[in-house]
């Protein structure tokens, strides 16, 4: 038998616990154990929970506790649980987390540690909730030199887009719609933002890549300047409008990512990725595109993906798997500006005619003109030929130098 | 250094030469091993292959040779290869293999065999090609209780499929187009006839709920016969035709599975998968629906499954994973008329108004009416409720003896 704790008892934390006791059997048979949760580390008390009499309040009782093999940080945040963490680590117990914004943060210093003491630091359920893409990109895909990695990675901005995309809901009435319906925090900002797809693009950035990206190395914008105008001249173009994260490998060896609105094609099989739901592809060099799908958040899901990570701790004490990546650098990510795209850009004019006559002038012959119904006197709406960001920005500049105003640009997506 | 060899070298084992020198630096780094190929096993001399000089046509030398770890067999078919891997785990190598018709045929005894001598048999490429499933549903997803599988799981018939329903391109030509380009053999019936599709839903259902479920054992039905007509009305009610194999756990622990052309709704994520393009739908308690999505075949991306799995044996030499299933039996699955469905039926009739009331009183009232454009006098479609297979296939009888030729019926799928 093998006894663990759980660190947070929250939805995560609670999830886990839950399926831990509602598949006890046959998780024991898969892996071989019985496994028993010992403490479940909470300020709070849960005086109805049937685990009432595991929760404690002092961490030292983990810590110092050598039945205690493996534990399960759900506590979210940096602080306290790098210090957790760090410290079960150090006292050699695996640890399995849900936590995107400690390994995307200090992945790279704890794989060190558990490297260095033999043990397993697993994060299954840090992207994409319990879509099976960590174990996947590390062993299944192994054989490949994956070079680019695009994903829709947080449930939360992906329903709203659907909702404003579906429904010609307003950006502000699909997110309290999120709120109501518990998709979305009292402070929605990780989400709206793009923080929490920015961690997540990290991560998988870090994965696939070998060497620790931070999300201050990542360019992030959120979804709360989007348009129902915008999504429907996207449509026009046959897109739709989804915040995507994306990371490439270029040939000098360094990276590039970003977390931004972007306008894919229908053809693409992320366009079709609605609600809640999480997609991710990987493009590797033997294998093409993959896309993992399934739901990006939730309790069970998320615990599901926990669960698989302590079961692999507990096949695998005292025998570490290969998740692992190097120190990050400051010169290792490129400035994102050099990412060649399209942008859709709409902007308002007294003279549209003349507006668009100029925007050729200034982006180039091959600009393309949208309309939509019922379009405004002196609104204008064009798609750009492709060149780096760094080019169609001072185009931009010039462009409202002559006197057009640009309401909103958005990137095409060449997936 | 860990030696392999490599038993039979044709598209899979030429393709799995390839991966392993091509990425043979990031291969080595990610499992710490350096990987060479000893000996390629194949009855032909490849006198211009860089690996020519490895080439035997003598199994023995590999039998006998302590130096090979690992062997991977890519010879297809079920003889020799079962002989040959049998062989292999006897004399203390691990074995990892892309032949779906062997796992479908013998996984059982050769996973106790591989048992018993603690070595691994890995078949990743076994299913989906290169897309990442047996692990994931292994390991992943191990917290879950899988109960459903439904999937795409033959590209050629996909690929024909998409033409005819992209196109409007007659079965025949859409076949003949596939062959030309590769995707279809000059043989074609292990994929149109769905016995392909057959041994993977067979492995995956073995996988999944824990007992060898045998090809012999599953309902099979191929393409052969679908017509644009059926093509034609399927969209008339939100659907697409796809050849789908399914298996589902039942609440008295047997299972039910089968390949079958189904109507799948647009509203599917299965539904949107086009051309040679491969996707697994997995329904786990916690987890919810997951699907994988890939290449289901081609050279690199199944050599890039079969390398991932010759790493993790390298990685676990002397330590089983655990991917295993219990030995199946007859009684084990249940009639799969027993599932309940609803039914497209077409048929002509010199009165079709006539025939589609007679059709209300023998499949109910609910039956809903299909037309299409140009349909001609004489043509009736429609769509019954829903029902085991048991009852509408009598009710079928029924109508057709009251004087209604039934042209043809595909099930509706509720997924």
């Amino acid at each position: 038998m093998i006894n663990i704790a759980i660190m947070g008892f929250g939805t995560v934390g609670s999830g886990v616990a839950e399926v831990l006791t509602k598949n006890h059997d046959s998780i024991a048979r898969k892996c071989g154990e019985d496994i028993r949760i010992k403490y479940i580390l909470d300020l709070r008390d849960f005086p109805d929970s049937p685990f009432a009499d595991r929760v404690i309040k002092d961490f030292e009782l983990i810590e110092k506790d050598d039945d205690i093999k493996v534990v399960v940080e759900c506590l979210g945040g940096l602080h306290p649980s790098y210090e957790f963490v760090k410290r079960c680590l150090l006292s050699g117990k695996s640890v399995s987390t849900s936590n995107k914004e400690l390994i995307a943060e200090k992945g790279d210093e704890l794989l060190q540690i558990a490297k260095d003491n033999n043990l397993n630091l697993l994060f299954e359920a840090s992207v994409g909730g319990g879509i099976p893409i960590i174990r996947p990109l590390d062993q299944c895909l192994a054989a490949n030199e994956v070079y680019e990695i695009a994903g829709i990675l947080n449930g939360t901005t992906n329903f709203i887009m659907t909702k404003m995309i579906r429904e010609q809901m307003p950006f502000e009435q699909a997110l309290k719609l999120a709120q109501e319906l518990g998709y979305a925090e009292r402070d929605p900002s990780a989400d709206v933002d793009g923080d929490d797809a920015c961690r997540k693009i990290c991560i998988l950035a870090s994965l696939a890549f070998g060497r620790h990206v931070f999300p201050s190395q990542c360019y992030t914008e959120g979804i709360s300047k989007i348009t129902l105008e915008d999504v429907e001249y996207a449509a026009q173009i046959g897109g739709v409008i989804k915040l995507i994260g994306r990371c490439k490998k270029l040939p000098d060896g360094r990276v590039t990512l970003m977390v931004a609105p972007t306008i894919v094609m229908r053809s693409c099989q992320l366009a079709n990725v609605e609600d809640v739901f999480n997609a991710i592809l990987v493009r590797g060099d033997a294998i093409g595109d993959v896309v993992f799908y399934g739901r990006g958040a939730g309790k069970l899901p998320t615990a599901s993906a926990v669960v698989a990570d302590v079961m692999d701790c507990v096949k695998h004490l005292n025998r570490r798997k290969y998740l692992f990546w190097e120190k990050g650098a400051p010169d290792y990510v490129a400035d994102y500006r050099e990412w060649e795209t399209s942008l859709y850009v709409r902007a308002s004019s007294f003279d549209a005619e003349a507006a668009f006559e100029k925007a050729k002038e200034i982006f180039g012959e091959d600009i393309r003109r949208l309309h939509r119904e019922a379009e405004p006197a002196g609104e204008l709406a064009f798609v750009t030929g492709k060149d780096t960001e760094i080019v169609l920005m001072q185009r931009m500049r010039i462009y409202e130098n002559s006197g057009c105003s640009v309401i909103g640009c958005i990137r095409v997506c060449d997936l």
